[in-house]
């Protein structure tokens, strides 16, 4: 098993769907990451801030999953980070209605000792530059490092965001970003096109309709699991992430083949974070619920084909 | 090997996108399916009608891939139906340039006396009771009869169109279409609203996204081909569905599980379509290609996953 550093927001969130509304419930990238991973009971240590505001039983839920917090910084006379977004009724698209950076505006994350050798680091969405000084962080050149980011950094940090991005093995990062990041539409010519910006792997997510793992020629496709009813998207990429992330980190295996399983366990995973407001799925999904839904994928897309 | 009778347009095709753009050349529903189907070297006979502006070395063409055409009615002083379309630079949208019914306006479909007991009937999109018409002369019960439509005669025809809609097997239809012809925006609950009108089977094509086979509580999604270049996408539908029911009648198998494979047939053959103009790849594709190209399919979305 490898040990597994994930990096990103902890926050408060509010969210609107056309199912219901929320007050300020738990989230944030590093959040939703830590959650699925969990599921693979690695040695995984979550990075991030909050302020005096954030409940303590929040922080209690992490460490009963055994995610190490110490790398949470505690600002007591700040406030954490808060967003709030309404979806329509596509679920498909969504606005923005509030974003406060409270405590996040001087986020400088502290990598544990402890957790400055891992192998596995994801860094969740974040200021490009506060992604790259976790990598200073490192003492060991870690085996794998997972980005994930998206179009504001694109139109704010490029710079920061193109320097980041060269230090890394794997960007996940969804069609419309990775259309914007390479000015290609054929998601293709774009993932060659980030490949040469440093990427070895290239995970473009797709939303209800699945996420492509692109490596030198290689592509792999994991559909999303068609589904009744999304009930509450948020956070569905950062648990995909993190499903992701934990799979890779639990076998130790980061080879293109043990790829592709990851990409289905964060597709796994991504489906039942939908299925619920906020967390609140990924915080009691049983183990033996994930092995029947990725039974459902295998059902899903594997067929026995007789070339005729 | 079952014997197959296909219903659509013989056209003409005035085609423009980004790459380029042609005078009239062959196109119509009919002529695709014909042609995807004809890599099976089934038994099939096509069913349509033309003007006497249409060249013979185009109902020659179908001929020598061993289709009978003795159901392609010529109407001497008629004109073909012609139609005329400019994509978008997505290539995922187009506008109706023109629309010349001509001959189709008119159209009384004839099943040639020796194949009116085939056991698969593939009804392209027509007017819905010119393809109850077909349905009519049949002297036995096809074993699968295989309906494709658009959203026009949703508009238009809805009666008829749910008239024949109870008389068939499978339906093959786009998703925005399923979403307009049920009311649902989810997949999965548009799938058993369309179940409930009659088809047992329920294909709903996604374009660069794919497409989902509906049967009962089973659902199976073909990925389609991540592409660098669609140089024209006219007809990857009706390709798609051609090379679906050349496949089952080839095969002679309708179970579900075979049905997946005639999906990932009709995606492989549909990936190639969009690579030239018009018909011009279906019109020369070796079956060592789509040997290759099949071997992609399964390189694509075949995984072997360790529950952990």
């Amino acid at each position: 098993m490898a040990k597994l550093v994930i990096v990103g927001t902890v926050a408060f969130d509010a969210i609107e769907t056309p199912f219901g509304k929320t007050d300020k419930i738990l989230g944030g990238a590093a959040t939703y990451i830590s959650l699925a991973a969990s599921h693979f009971e690695v040695d995984a240590a979550a990075v991030s801030v909050v302020g005096g505001d954030f409940p303590k039983s929040y922080l209690d839920l992490l460490e009963d999953k055994n995610i190490n917090i110490e790398g949470v910084e505690i600002v007591k006379e700040g406030k954490t980070f808060f967003w709030s977004g309404k979806y329509h009724n596509d679920m498909n698209s969504r606005d923005t209605l509030a974003t406060e950076l409270n405590t996040l505006a001087d986020f400088n994350p502290i990598v544990p000792n402890n957790y400055k050798n891992a192998e596995i680091v994801m860094l969740g969405n974040l200021h490009p530059s506060v992604q790259s000084s976790v990598l200073d962080q490192m003492t060991t050149q870690p085996k794998l490092v997972i980005l994930d980011t998206m179009n504001f950094w694109m139109d704010c940090a490029l710079d920061d965001l193109l320097k980041v991005i060269k230090r890394i093995d794997v960007i996940t990062i969804n069609d419309e970003e990775a259309r914007q990041l390479t000015g290609e539409y054929s998601l293709v010519v774009a993932a060659r096109k980030i490949h040469d910006m440093g990427p070895k792997y290239v995970v473009i997510k797709k939303g209800e309709h699945g996420a492509l793992l692109f490596h030198k020629e290689h592509v792999f496709y994991a559909p999303a699991l068609p589904l009744e009813e999304v009930f509450d998207p948020t956070g569905a990429g950062d648990t995909f992430a993190g499903g992701f992330a934990g799979y890779l980190a639990k076998t130790g295996d980061i080879s293109f083949e043990n790829m592709k399983n990851a990409v289905v366990y964060g597709s796994a995973l991504a489906s039942f974070s939908v299925e619920k407001f906020g967390t609140e799925r990924m915080e009691n999904l049983s183990s033996s619920e994930i092995h029947k839904r990725l039974l459902q994928f295998k059902q899903l897309t594997q067929f026995d084909i007789d070339l005729i």
